[in-house]
């Protein structure tokens, strides 16, 4: 990938609030199977961030981090190749984000347009946990703890990266200083996948994404239930191929572009019926997720668990290295 | 002290912003070295919370952390009996202010009564630093990492405690466990002392206080200059008691308060000059200050930074246990 060097490191990173869907897989696990063997990659799984809205559910947060370690490497992350970690895993993180945090307004905080977006998505409406507000704050303390040069995300995120680069100019400032390090954002131009209802964005929390860890049945069920285009009634009626579901995993998933425009283009004529469409889906995404489900039920909770553990365990050396260097910067060591 | 068992323990401390002087001599340092017999105690330096507000002068926060443990041995507070630490050799204090960040909305830490006094008084404006905000959850987490019962303090920081514990139920609320500890406020009757200048308070930013380690000359300078009576010219003249700054401080240090009253009673009908009294006063300073200035003096720098690293790796044992069981509860342990 462009701009990555050898020498590069990137960080990157999922919240463990569920397992992870195909939106995922060409968003960003495709990518970080890439990446692995171009340069160092970090992949931490975010649960004190999830914690910042999932705070009352916690259990459900701590469920899914070893299932979130299950779907990476059943994709084919290799952590000999790339280090998972845990964020709760590395308090080197929330004190490098209490120091941060003296270098930012609230009133800066809050016109953060990541916080804005997420605030609305959320509808907290007066009830924006502190936690929740401080969080572009503790995502700038991820990134740069661990020295990352880059971080794999769409154009969307470039404020988040931008707020980070502030911050770390704030901090070499204040502090005349230039223990950390400004951060890129890799551009990923994969497009959003939509979810399988119609909806701009297949979401664990929409309910309307195929999961990397379901069952044929459940795939299988979830295809032929795919929004597609509600006044084709029959095979013969010519048929719309914008918003339509099934094209839009077809693009994203069938190796063939070609012959998916040849199928966009007898549909909209008319006489490519939504069933066989489907099929052709379904046998692409079976044949995908075939050794994907396959791999994952060969990996057991502790595993899973026990890669986190000692990706993390290798993470904290890094954390604590920096960190040296951080409390020199402010000057608070007092031996 | 009413209240306090021999099991009771005491969390207190200071912001090195300074070093100490005869307001804290009366309305804290006092009242420390008599409760170090009474039950364990805890002395924190916090020089975190200094820094946000200080976080562009971490010299003079770093600098003031020795000079304070000078202060406290000095005026005999006994490391063998008092815990005396350092709050940034604590990480586990980040950790849990973290944590109790997700359960406090923004709104509500916004009107906490202690932050918008301060945020008045430091004059923020718009603004405020973030870390500034979430100070009183900082706060939080001091006292209850510890354990403590109890926090000696003026009626005037009762809303602290109130904020603490209110943190402390919802936290045992959301996670279903009993693991922290609510605090009760031990209060303190000292009323504050005033500045020299009249000023309300004695205070190290306003310059206006007499500090522990002040030398004999700048003493009695001090003395010498304090606001009394602008009406009071000569000696024959009826003079003010009330806002006179001399009487203040012989009511706060004179050994015998029933001579105090006689001469204030003189003074109020004329006849007593205020050259007189400033002399009475200065030899009541001199001779409180005259020994723990000598005390001072034997204490290296080297010797004040290792009673405080000392107690902060004894503290850190207790945070490090508290945070067990904080994750615990929260359930963020996989292994």
């Amino acid at each position: 990938m462009e701009g990555l060097e050898s020498s590069s490191v990137i960080l990157t990173g999922d919240r463990p609030t569920g397992p992870l869907h195909l939106g995922h897989f060409v968003g960003s696990l495709q990518n970080r199977v890439r990446l692995q063997h171009q340069c160092q990659q970090y992949i931490m799984i975010a649960d004190m961030q999830a914690l910042t809205d999932y705070f009352d559910r916690p259990k459900h947060v701590v469920q899914n981090v070893a299932e979130v370690v299950k779907d990476y490497i059943a994709v084919g992350i290799d952590p000999e190749k790339t280090t998972i970690f845990i964020q709760s895993q590395i308090p080197e993180l929330c004190e490098l984000t209490m120091l941060l945090l003296n270098l930012v307004t609230t009133a800066r905080l809050q016109r953060y347009p990541t916080i804005k977006n997420e605030i609305q998505l959320r509808a907290f409406g007066e009830s924006i946990p502190a936690g929740f507000l401080c969080y572009p704050v503790s995502q700038a303390a991820d990134i740069t703890l661990f020295r990352a040069t880059h971080v794999p995300a769409g154009e969307d995120q470039a404020p988040m990266i931008e707020q980070t680069n502030e911050l770390v100019r704030r901090f070499h400032y204040t502090y005349q200083t230039d223990c950390l390090r400004e951060v890129e954002l890799l551009l990923s131009k994969t497009p959003r996948l939509i979810g399988i209802d119609g909806n701009a964005k297949a979401s664990k929390s929409l309910g309307n994404a195929i999961f990397l860890s379901d069952s044929e049945k459940v795939v299988h069920d979830k295809v032929f239930s795919m929004y597609t285009d509600p006044e084709h009634i029959r095979a013969s009626d010519p048929g719309k191929v914008e918003g339509n579901v099934v094209f839009a995993y077809l693009d994203a998933f069938y190796p063939d572009p070609e012959e998916v425009e040849s199928w966009k283009a007898s549909y909209r004529k008319g006489g490519l019926g939504d069933m066989v469409l489907k099929t052709r889906l379904n046998d692409t995404l079976q044949a995908l997720l075939k050794p994907i489900r396959e791999k994952r039920a060969t990996i057991q909770q502790a595993e899973a668990l026990e890669i986190a553990c000692a990706g993390s365990q290798k993470m904290r050396s890094i954390a604590q290295a920096t960190m040296e260097e951080v409390r020199q910067a402010v000057g608070i060591v007092y031996r």
